[in-house]
């Protein structure tokens, strides 16, 4: 289908190029092409964006991003360089690329107040910030914000009336070392994405952070980093235990309801038909939102799976475009081709 | 459906009652009548299944059981009186409950050798682990199986010819004390269990287990521990690095081999009819075993779930039985009554 | 949950008793319970509408009904004569209550003229129809609504801006004999009604009526008559022969989007979660509405099932309330308890 | 994958081009391509199924055929005439092509000696049947197989040991004329093959069929011709009267008992990975076979489809190939590449 939104795009500053080069050694085999394709905001992007019928972008700094930098005045200051670059080269194309803002997250009011400024000085449609920040005088310490120090900034979110993108970092410093290390093949996608991402928006779900803000919209990717799966058994232990222990977890809601409530889910990286399916069925087709993962993914997998792929036609607006209009209340944009193939 | 097989079922030792019964009480609401389900290996317990058509209970000592004891010794000397208390309880039913050897896993010959011992002087089934040992003189250290220390060790299971159940523990130690303390509702079933499992599982088969084990089978529980979810992505990454890169990760089949392969999947814990559905396309039905995981769970959700929900008749008699028939060698096991309801 | 709705709800006139209790006799082992049953528009209905989580019920005349009268006078009369009974008796129930008209379909602007008048004067919500008219002097015509001389009709339909409801009849006639006698237990719901419903539908698709009409709602039960499972195999063969043949077919939508913008089905007699997610995935829970099917299929089977299948709770909303909110603007439909259980 | 086996794939008499090219206008846009495809046995064919992964195919003669000759001796004299063609045409490939018995389904007996002498003397592997028989004076009776006469016949088929493959024609007659002349797109694939066969194999379910035949094996195509959709609906009915009348249908076993002992079902015609997931779920991936329905599909599309869906490793082994080596005792065929893609 022409006209399609998507919202786990990163990309990364030209002057840490080097780092970016070294970084793509690691995972990618063209490290070069990878290189140039993240650095770019606008030329190439845009180009595949047009050819597979993504009609609008919204932009996110590539993880660990400022989440891995564990002295807070450097990260806040990568945080504002990060914003005031997409801003002003996302400024020219207003119809086709939107911004998340970055966050240095060090500070729930620090980063109350840069989201605050991103959304009404440059009209960014949210934040995309890398799981845990890594904090403390050697970086091992790792700051979740499902404590109630976060309230101010989730206030804040909701305030403003902005969803928040909860996208994983590779897991850092000794805590993780011992687990990691001898396995190291399962750090990223294939596993401790979604183990850090699991942990961390479970954490907000049984810390009290959705009954204390019921309005806030957390959007994970990679179609729910494996929570789907477990929906059942989730409910399953939480409801047990509500029912028959007191005191106890003290949740307002069943998960199935937050799930329905206050979280998306993306296809990022996920291009799986049976998956998708099944998603449809345990978190519901109105919560899911197309997405490709760029540069890390490629445009052709992703779109030639999703345009292709067998969905019912209501679904396949929702998931690829009208879910996400909504969410971003992206009246602007307008979508000139909207036959859906 | 009657003659229904079993396996992720656990016991604890009576002499250990006041120990069990602090557990219980951690998520019970009911730790006395626990207790004493969890310390009965044979009256209760055999009621219940006879009452739910369950007719082959395959025994395990519960988590964290040996796993959770640093000190080798101590750790080994637990194991065999396990196995022996096990060993004597379970003679008089030989038709109707077998067992799951206990290992200390602080060493391979060790566990190796205990292992010989039960399957050849008491038929035991298999061996039922609790994740990584804990180890190190202060408890904090991991040991993880998928190293090529335990080649000697896994040759034996595969000499044995029977399968090895992955099960879960709690996570302990400084190492998760971070991650865990201040979301402990997610300690368990909800989530720690399945990150638990599916890094150590996944650990094997990138660290080449697989490979050089092609017969080793190993078990894990409640549906898969999050994988079937992630089996497209897993592979998606996987093969496109073996493709690309060189060197780099050098499985010699694909995540979706090994799973065909290898890797059987309980219900244990899981009793959900859409993911049962996803799992019989993701993973095959011909490597799901029906489980409970009794006193965790009740005979009457597992079983009233299992023999009513919607699959088709083949499937459950599979699923229900004639897999783990297959799997376990029951040829000595006779169910009388084989009509699926 | 409470507050369902539910629309393919039966009931016949107590002065056909008799010819209702010999039908009754032929399915029924309970034929003076169906009978008193499906006599009964409020007392009985509505106890077990409470008691089971219903607060809307919109009632249609069951079938063969008008539908199997093949004089054409006879069958207006009795369409007139039912639906003055309905609005008579479902007048004191405004918040419970709801009706479709029943038509005769001898002639389509005697059809649109009855239709008119339940709807301004009674406020009836929509037409439900017991598939082809049988018409003739032997009754062994069939009259079907896909053709040119039922637009008038279909504009009237469009006009009310209210749904049609296209429910199954048991074949009639020499046309039907010789399919059907020699396997009588086919007729009904196990096969006949599906036979009838899809290929009137379809024909709906085929001969233009969408096209012309492309406002008209069309509903059907069972989730769907079949159809759902062959949507990929019709779109592959109407696509295929669409680009490559001319003159062909020539709908000007793909049957997916026939089915997204004019096909609504219900649940009514088929509570079964796996086929249910199918259709959520080939159809969208966007066009899917709860029904029971009463007093054929009873209060207990269709609420037990639907209350406690696993469904994520936006899709079991949207089933069971929602979307028939929507189609029917049931604004004044006040559901005082909405907790979704 | 390598090494595929087909089962639903059609050839014509070359004697009889000029009907063939008459019959192809009506569906094909290249009917001169398709009548030369539909004519060859083994040269274009087998480029095809080896460019495609193909290993083996069962050849059958095409849609309505043999069925559609009233006259019972025409009939005969053109079944005779399909095999012997067959059977010297397949003769130089015995590594790669198979046949089915054509019938002529006037005469239980005469068809059962035909069929004994297909198996015996040329090795065919089963029948294929195009539906009911055309019979009677002006070709307007129909003969279904679902009664007792049609015992003798069964007998034969199991004592043989091999499987009949029950497949569409068009309806013909004036019994047909009514329902279908004004909706004739959706005679063939879209509706009314699935219409013709589901009430021939449900006929004979209900007409004991496999109650005195217990062995035999029948093979629908399309994934099962829309009974698997309905699978719980038809259970749901019968076996709620079987428990409750008396006296009444006297299967005696559910209809998802002969499913699963009595019937197959063929991907021909019908690539959707989702409607296979649910038949996978509803049905079970033991009794599922690859087919393509060449050459009214092409290689192309459905192997194209079934090597890159998305399914487990083990059910694309057994549905691609496994499955029909199993049914068709395929020992002699040797698929020396057996990687599966």
């Amino acid at each position: 289908m022409r006209g399609k939104v998507i919202l786990e795009e990163a990309w990364a500053l030209p002057r840490l190029e080097e780092k970016t080069k070294w970084w793509a050694s690691l995972f990618s085999h063209e490290p070069e092409k990878h290189t140039q394709e993240i650095q770019d905001l606008t030329e190439t992007r845009l180009a595949y964006a047009d050819k597979h019928g993504v009609g609008y972008t919204i932009l996110s700094y590539t993880a660990p991003g400022v989440q891995d930098i564990f002295d807070p005045k450097e990260a806040q200051a990568l945080a504002v360089e990060i914003n005031d670059y997409a801003a002003e080269k996302i400024k020219a194309h207003p119809d086709t690329l939107g911004s998340f803002a970055t966050l240095s997250m060090h500070n729930p009011e620090e980063a109350a107040a840069e989201l605050t400024r991103c959304v009404k000085e440059y009209g960014f449609l949210g934040a995309l910030v890398n799981d845990t920040q890594r904090a403390g005088a050697d970086g091992d310490d790792m700051i979740f914000y499902d404590g109630p120090e976060w309230d101010v900034f989730w206030k804040t979110v909701t305030d403003l009336d902005v969803p928040f993108y909860l996208h994983p970092r590779n897991p850092t410093g000794t805590i993780h070392e011992k687990l990691w290390k001898d396995r190291s093949w399962l750090i990223g996608p294939p596993l401790s994405f979604a183990h850090g991402v699991s942990l961390h928006l479970l954490g907000m779900v049984t810390n009290g952070v959705f009954d204390r803000h019921p309005k806030l919209q957390i959007i994970i990717g990679h179609l729910g980093e494996h929570i789907p799966f477990d929906l059942w058994r989730i409910n399953h232990w939480f409801e047990d235990r509500k029912k028959l222990l007191n005191p106890g977890l003290d949740c307002k809601k069943t998960i199935r309801e937050y799930f329905n409530e206050n979280v998306w889910i993306t296809t990022s990286g996920h291009f799986s038909t049976t998956t998708l399916n099944f998603c449809c069925n345990e978190v519901g087709s109105d919560r899911i939102l197309f997405s490709v993962d760029y540069p890390f993914e490629n445009f052709e997998d992703a779109c030639g799976w999703f345009d292709n792929m067998e969905i019912n036609t209501a679904d396949r607006k929702k998931i690829g475009r009208e879910n996400a209009k909504k969410l971003f209340k992206l009246g602007k944009y307008k979508d000139s081709e909207t036959k859906v193939i």
